[in-house]
């Protein structure tokens, strides 16, 4: 009998609920340049209030980076810990946005009305469904439906350093019967759907260091020995042919996917030529003889995120560096232990050497994969109230993405997680000109009020 | 009867000399970054004005980039033509420079004083040698040697667009005997010498393209192909594992070194650990049959000057690029053709991409390898006066570094170069803190002044 004017009630709320991700939106929360400390400082304080107003017991709470919120409600099982983050990628190249980043807005497109701008989709668009789900609970009820714990991180687009320690040190806090994550998408852009399994993330930095200065290469180049030239050949050799990844022992702990996953994941008929095409590409990259979805859900990547070395600006300097650089990120799957990549890739780099060469390692920063028990009567539970709430079956899926926090919520506090979120593919995350579909953002309220309705058994 | 006292004038005018060359040097003349664009042209009036004080009939001519400065002066045999080059490399790393590379100041070191700044060697205290030489000449006979052209470009560090075209446009008024350059260095910061076989020099950039915006690498990543991947393949594949460069016909028209050059250059002792160890460096890199004299002197080289690509930022971001790019230069010997070569460096990078991936090859430049008669009498001439200067026998040396000017001379005017400069090894010409040692300026003078007169025959 609750749920129904909850539901109403989001109806007619939308415009101030966008309003309020609005507020959120313009607060430029960028957590990996140390130049935007202060706007991560001011969006914690923005949904500390927020919550606050909502009735939670709710705080800002100091770690060595950028704060944690957290905050404490309701009561009554099952007692659920709802996790979102609150920073942002950084917004380079800027030049690509049609509008300033932080000045989001709503825009009508082919596919429909999409608020626009950096953390639309992730993850301040995604978190702002459960608080507005909530928010409209207690207005209609008084109370919320069950014990809730809400944990908003504001380091997760810059590793995470002060989560896991964070967790420690709080968890008899934290713990819950389950964690609900809002950070990933529909499949296909149209399917509900539970992320189940998720990739880890090692992610390594190389500084190759040869001559003790930058020189000319007229009068050196031939005799003393580039940078570039070897870091170009460590990163090639970072792959064979068909794209395998070559470090020795990468494939040993990465599991052959078993037969009904492989079936499940048949049944939703990926179209990958439109995935791709989207992004004007045609052909499906790397290992021959894995499926496309295999590939990005359950196969390990090597990935060079970004390369620099010697003169890059505009104009030509025939300049043989003192050094260059890449930043390199491995993801993981199965059992694949982030130590064990680390040494073989650093073996990888020395390996390759010779007199006179130096390689650095600055601190990288790993997880490995994970994956839920779909087993446990809550996942079903859950599933069949997003189905309602979108009209089709719900699908336990795959994600290529990493979102370590599941990993730790398992690893520290013995908690699995549901992870339910709302994003499409073309949501450009971490690319210029990022939205959130307005649809997302409405069903993903109301699908947040139908699943804690659900697990709560205050439908 | 002449001689003798021009020597003692510019022995004694030397801290005035100084000062003016001070005055070049606090204009920042980057002629590769259009910002300096106003730098560029302030330098050439200064040049100007100082020529048409010593009596030369002097001015800047426009060019559709920066302009050339040319000046008229004295009658009488040989004609020579002076050549050097006002502008500058970029600054950059500015964060390396110990003092503010605009702002040039005398400095004691182990060595001896030097003139540090950018320019300095590079090639602004060069072509003051002969300018000063000329000075004081005229102030202590009235008038020049013998007929005498300068020729100043401030195109020379960002590829001479406009020189081929200004030169043709000019040609009978810049035609002379001989051409005298002053762009190079001492052998082993010691020997006076006269380059007479200079490097070619090729300059590409290649960008590499894939999909039609950056993506995120969770969920791209393992299906989308990555450009850096590609580039780096591309490149690694520039060389084989000794250090040849692997281009089809790369080595067609690169000759074998002359016994008689072989048993001369052997004759130099080069010291190549001293070479190497004065930048952090051991061991001799490349071909491994070749001498180190040969290698920077004889060998063609294909060097990545630069490369970028993803994100280079502080932190970390798992971006899958839209694209990647690297400037590629290669130093050509002999008969190597700029336009083979880079046709076969276009068909090296088409060869390697697959589907979906593009490649552009903004327009590169390129100038071949030139050598020089040294059995013309008038190189003999000049390598006795310039012994007398130094008090030990000149050498007639290659070089690794490109001066393409020489070879237009040849090409556009018929007419061949003398190579005489005052560079050493330790200058860090194109890097920070450039510097140009006292005595190369000062012995500089003097070395033209012994030069002007056993040519023009008025010692």
């Amino acid at each position: 009998m609750t749920l129904a004017p909850v539901l109403t009630r989001l109806d007619n709320d939308l415009d101030r609920a966008v309003e309020r991700l609005m507020e959120l939106l313009r607060i430029s929360s960028i957590s990996t340049d140390p130049a935007y400390k202060g706007d991560c400082d001011t969006a914690a304080d923005w949904l500390v209030a927020d919550l606050a107003s909502i009735g939670f017991d709710a705080a800002k709470r100091p770690t060595p980076g950028h704060p944690m919120v957290v905050a404490h409600g309701g009561t009554g099982a099952p007692h659920l810990l709802f996790y979102g983050h609150y920073d942002v990628q950084p917004v380079d190249p800027l030049a690509l946005w049609d509008k300033p980043p932080f000045e989001p807005a709503i825009e009508d497109t082919p596919k429909g009305k999409v608020i626009r701008g950096r953390g639309t989709s992730d993850d301040k668009g995604q978190l702002m469904t459960f608080v507005e789900a909530m928010r409209a609970w207690v207005a209609e009820t008084g109370e919320l439906p069950c014990r809730i714990t809400i944990f908003l991180e504001g380091e997760e687009e810059s590793g995470s350093p002060s989560l896991v320690p964070f967790m420690k040190e709080n968890a008899a806090e934290l713990k819950a019967d389950f964690a609900m994550i809002c950070d990933t998408g529909l499949f296909d852009g149209r399917v509900p759907a539970i992320t189940t399994q998720l990739r880890g993330l090692l992610a390594e930095e190389v500084i190759v260091k040869a001559a003790s200065r930058d020189l000319h290469s007229g009068m050196y180049g031939g005799l003393a020995v580039n940078p570039i030239h070897l870091l170009t050949t460590i990163l090639a050799d970072l792959h064979d042919e068909n794209g395998r990844v070559t470090l020795p022992g990468f494939y040993d702990d990465v599991p052959e996917l078993p037969d009904e996953i492989r079936a499940q994941w048949q049944a939703l008929s990926f179209d990958h030529s439109r995935f791709l095409g989207d992004i004007g590409l045609s052909v499906p990259y790397g290992e021959p003889d894995r499926t496309p979805l295999e590939k990005l859900w359950a196969r390990p990547t090597a990935e060079v995120n970004g390369i620099t070395g010697g003169y890059t600006g505009e104009g030509f300097k025939t300049v043989l560096p003192a050094e260059a650089s890449a930043k390199v990120s491995f993801r993981l799957v199965g059992e694949q232990d982030p130590e064990k990549i680390h040494a073989a890739f650093v073996a990888h780099v020395e390996d390759r050497l010779p007199a006179d060469v130096s390689a650095e390692f600055p601190a990288g920063h790993g997880a490995p994969a994970s994956r839920m028990p779909t087993d446990a009567p809550e996942f079903e539970t859950a599933r069949k109230a997003l189905s309602e709430e979108w009209g089709m079956e719900a699908a336990f899926i795959g994600s290529g993405g990493s979102i370590p926090i599941a990993g730790h919520f398992q690893d520290v506090l013995g908690m699995d997680s549901m992870l339910i979120g709302f994003g499409r593919d073309d949501d450009q995350i971490h690319s210029p000109n990022e939205k959130y579909d307005l649809e997302s953002f409405h069903k993903g309220m109301r699908s947040w009020a139908r699943i804690m309705a659900a697990l709560s058994g205050k439908g």
